[in-house]
This record gives structure tokens, sequence and C-alpha cells, in this order.
């Protein structure tokens, strides 16, 4: 392999020049720095990051740290993270970065390989690919005082140079809600499972603010997590109690598959209800009818972490960074 | 940040006993590798990789290559992957190695970003998530003696060092056929879309093996990949030229649900066929009936390959490992 000795004797130049040549060294003339340019392409010289690392004590490289998985299924089953780190890594091509990946199955775990990128690998800048409350490996982060962005939004204090990049999960709420309004559908029902999670929270409440705005009932239902027989015996009741309810609105895709298929096992026409749901995931063409659904665009989310890591986030002090959706319109939403 | 020489003062030793204890050296005492070991472990000493990296040419660390993706959905659509990386991950951080990812959107990109690892990275182990024909990014490896370990089976030549992880899809196609007539049905049609696909291929194979073995006539149709309405026409006249097929083979669970979905198009009662498909997706359990399904284990196909990479491969000189797979029972093979 060529050394930056072979590159500077080519330049013509000392080692010295060539090497702040190739760190863009202000001191050095733009025709010296083409020489040294030209040269290191000749001779297909690269930099060893290992070098460099131990004179910057940090590497090209973005950690990319993934949520503590419960069960060996449950992140394989969530098609987002694979389109974020596509998105990342794309950016991270581009610009000659390396991405390294932290996975635990427990949090201690989690933590140790977080310490080992920081400590052995020196890692200096991190992407978060969720978050979650009192996150002990959200901390680890925040107490070095290292850089990251978190896919996602805020849960309690962050340093000031954490970044988020999040969709406007409140805005699609009220969107949702204004398509189907738009339809004809006024009896709007939304469904959900669990409103301590913050995206889910975040879509209750813009649906919240549309409804009450247009002067129309907002209504609620929670589906249990766990028990199908008693979530179908609950929602009969329910919506026997409330038999003008025209559309509905589930939190994400899989919830909708999961009440589309209650309604038909108590015996309601596929086409009795209109149903809207969140991030347009493959389940939508395969739900009947297929299911309009919000697009969240989880790869564009990876692309705008990355960028705000290695573009050292131009002047702006801004912290929250919303990323735009959009609804995806099929069968289960064919107006009144 | 404690360094080598600090472990060695506490421990009592020279910097150079300290590191050859460090790496395990044969010449150091098991005494004085204890002694080192507890040092360092009361410091928090973590062995500069970038150093080491130096020295060793080689980091600690396996690049795990994607796929080229043609658009942005198809991998986040695929579970596989996410569980093969945490697999891989998890056997990784026991090791105290890390793992980066290597992923592009043209040939071109995915081999540019290879050799920046191999380069710049001193990364000197990689996974490949997919095997196929004439790849030019596993020609990279291959062309610089690299070790590698596919997920898949060989595409033609591959150096002897090369290692690959599988499950038996021969045995799964067998499988699936024996489990089927044990319930009763004696006629089963196998469905696939391209047996160019090497998985596909092989199933198919092991269906039609087993068929044969039992003296049955096999029969398989071929889907079209794009339209719908010619697809549903075809195996519409394919059916009624064969009305005593009485189970059905998908050689995948999309494949399965879109079936489902064409045999409701066309009128028949959902237990009229008997469904089995392979890769057990959460779409089983959206599929109606839900769908028996072959488990491929992804997670364990990623444990094996970062195993075999990080523990030097024993003393066998094996290139194929196989994996175990297993039938998930659901709804829709109730016998006949």
């Amino acid at each position: 392999m060529p050394t930056i000795k072979d590159v500077a004797k080519l330049a013509g130049v000392s080692a010295s020049t060539a090497s702040r040549a190739l760190h863009n060294n202000s001191m050095i003339s733009e025709a010296t720095k083409e020489r040294v340019r030209k040269a290191m392409k000749e001779l297909d010289y690269s930099p060893n990051y290992s070098a460099q690392n131990l004179v910057k004590r940090e590497s090209n490289t973005i950690g990319i740290v993934l949520p503590v998985r419960e069960n060996q299924e449950s992140l394989g089953n969530n098609p987002f993270f694979m389109q974020i780190i596509q998105g990342i890594t794309s950016i991270c091509t581009e610009q000659d970065y390396m991405v390294s990946l932290a996975s635990g199955r427990s949090d201690q775990e989690l933590i140790k390989t977080i310490q080992t990128l920081i400590k052995s690998g020196n890692i200096r800048k991190f992407i978060f690919l969720y978050s979650k409350k009192d996150d002990p490996a959200f901390d680890v982060i925040q107490k070095e005082g290292i850089p990251c962005v978190v896919v996602g939004q805020a849960y309690g204090v962050a340093n000031a140079e954490t970044m988020f990049v999040d969709n406007d999960n409140f805005q699609a709420g009220q969107d949702v809600t204004q398509f189907l309004l738009e339809r004809g559908y006024r009896h709007q029902l939304f469904l959900y499972t669990d409103l301590d999670e913050m995206v889910q929270m975040e879509r209750y409440k813009g649906y919240l603010a549309f409804m009450q705005d247009q002067g129309l009932e907002p209504l609620s239902f929670q589906l249990s997590r766990i028990d199908e027989a008693e979530t179908k015996a609950k929602l009969q009741a329910f919506l026997e109690a409330n038999a003008f309810i025209e559309a509905m609105i589930s939190c994400d895709d899989m919830i909708a598959v999961r009440v589309q298929r209650l309604l038909e096992w108590m015996g309601y026409e596929a086409d009795r209800f209109a149903m809207i749901s969140f991030n347009n995931t493959m389940v939508t063409e395969l739900a009947k009818p297929s299911l309009t659904s919000v697009e969240i665009f989880p790869y564009l989310l990876g692309e705008k972490a990355a960028g705000l890591l290695l573009d050292e986030r131009a002047e702006s002090s801004q912290n929250l960074y919303l990323l735009p959706h959009q609804i995806m319109e099929r069968g289960s939403t064919p107006g009144l």
C-alpha cells in the first residue's frame, strides 16, 4: 500500500506538506493541494484511518444505536429500522464515513457495546434509532457530551447539542382527520393501544385538536395488547353503543389490520367503516380493503440524521427537525 | 484514559510483558496474565483499537455487506436482514468486536464502501447477507483473499476459505411435502415466482424429490411478478383444469397471502385448499386462515456466520453449514 511519503515524493513536496494538503490546511496553496490530490489518485492512496484516528482521537465513523430487543422477533418485524439505516449509510458512503452498529439484548450489553465504540473505536458521533424514557444507553452518550441525533422525539433532558429528527406526528394526526372529513366522514373513532407511547399520543392529540376545531365530538377506543376475545367483546359493545361511527383512525397499520379482522369476526361488512392508519408498511396492501395510510419516509429520516452529524449543523441553533409525511390513498377510504 | 504503561505499572511488569499478556501470548505465564487482567479491570483500561490496528493491520471489526437495493423499500420489507444483523452483533458484542455496514444504491457504490472498509478501516472479515450470481462486490473480496461468510448458498467459484451458512432449503421442501401428505393431502401444487432464485429452486427440488419418491404426481404453477388480473385468469384456468388439487405449497409467505387473495377473488371458500409456506414472517398471522409456515431462524444464521469468522473455523475443512428449520403449524393446514 502506498504511504503519504510516496504521495509526497510523486507530488514533489515534503511529507508534512502532503499531509497538510490532505487535511485541507489553509496554509497550503490550492495549486499544491491539486498536485497532492493528483498524486493520491495516481497511486490509489487511501489515508489510513487507524493512523488518523490516533491523531484525531476520532474515527470517521457514525455509531448507530438500536433499541434493546426483548425477543428475537421484535426488531426484525419493524421495517423502519432497516430503511433508516439505509438512509444513514447512503450519506456516510458519500462522505467516506463508516457506519458501526451498537445493539444488545439488555441495557447493560448495549451500554458495553457503546462504550467499546467510544473507547476503542474512537467514535464520537451517534444516532439513536429510538427514543424512550429514562434510557440508560442514552444517558451514557449524554454524560460523555458526545454529539448525537435521535430519530424520534425528546424524552426528558438532553444536552444542547443533541438533535432530534422526527415526523410531525401531531400534524399527521390532524391531516388524517381532515382527510376523512373531506370525504364525508364526520363521526370518526380513534384507535390506539398505548398513549404512553409518544408517537401514538402525538397522533391522538392532532386528531383531538382537529375534531375540536371543527366542533365535532372526538371518540377513542383502546385495544388491549393481549386478549383478542376480550378486545372483540369490548369493541363490539362500544360500536353498538355508538352506531353512528363512520370511520376509524388506527395508530398504525398493524392495529388497523387487527381491527379489520375483529370487525369481520363480528360479522360487519368489509366496507362498513372507513379506515385510515399510519406508517404505510407492506401490510397496507395485504389488508382488506387495502389501507389508506400515512407514509413517513424512514429513509429520509436516516439521511437527515446523518447529514446533521456530518455537516456540523450549519449556524442554526435548532434542535428538532420535523420531516414531511404523505397520505397514501387506497381502498379503505372511498368516501361517504 | 489509562495506557498500557499504567496497567504494566500497577501489575508490576514491563509494558511489553503487559502487552504480550493482553494478547494472550504463550510466552507469558498464566499468573502474570491474571495480574495484568486484574490491573486492566481496576484501571478500566480498554485497548486502543486504532493503535492495535496499526500494528496488526486488521481491526476488530466485521463488515456486513447488504445487497444493492433497487428502491428504498426493498430491504426494509425483508425482516431477515435485521434479524441476521442482530445475530451477528450479539456474537461480536461478546467478543469485543465491532460491526460495520457496507451498503449502496449501485454495485459501484457498494464496492466503494467495501474498499473503504478494507483500506481505511482495516477490516479483514466480511459477512455477505445475500448471494447472487456474478456479484462484483463479492468478487472484490474474493480477489483480495479476505475471509468471508456468505449467508446463502454458493454461486459460482469461491476461495477455499469462503464459508456459507444457510438453511437446508431442499430438506425444507421435502419436509413441507411430507407434512401435507401426513395430513391427508396427496394432490399438492407448488407455487413459485422465479426458479432462478436459488432458494426457490432448492425448495422446489425438495418437493419434487419427495413427491416422486412417494409415486405422486408433482404439479407446479408460476405466478407472474407483475400483472395480477392476468395471474388470476391463468391460475383460475389451471385450478379448473386440475380440480383434484387439495393443497398448495408457496415459496414464501408473501406469495401465499397473495394467492389466498386471488382465490378469494375467484370465489373459492377460504378452506378450499390447504396452504403451507416458508419464512414464518409476521404476515402468517395476518393471513386468512393463518398460515402454517417454515421458521428459518435468521437470528441463528447471523450468530453462526459471526462465530465462524471469529473462532477461526476450528479444524474442520467444511465450507457449507446448514442450519435447522421448523414447521410452525397454523390454521391453513387442518388436515383432510
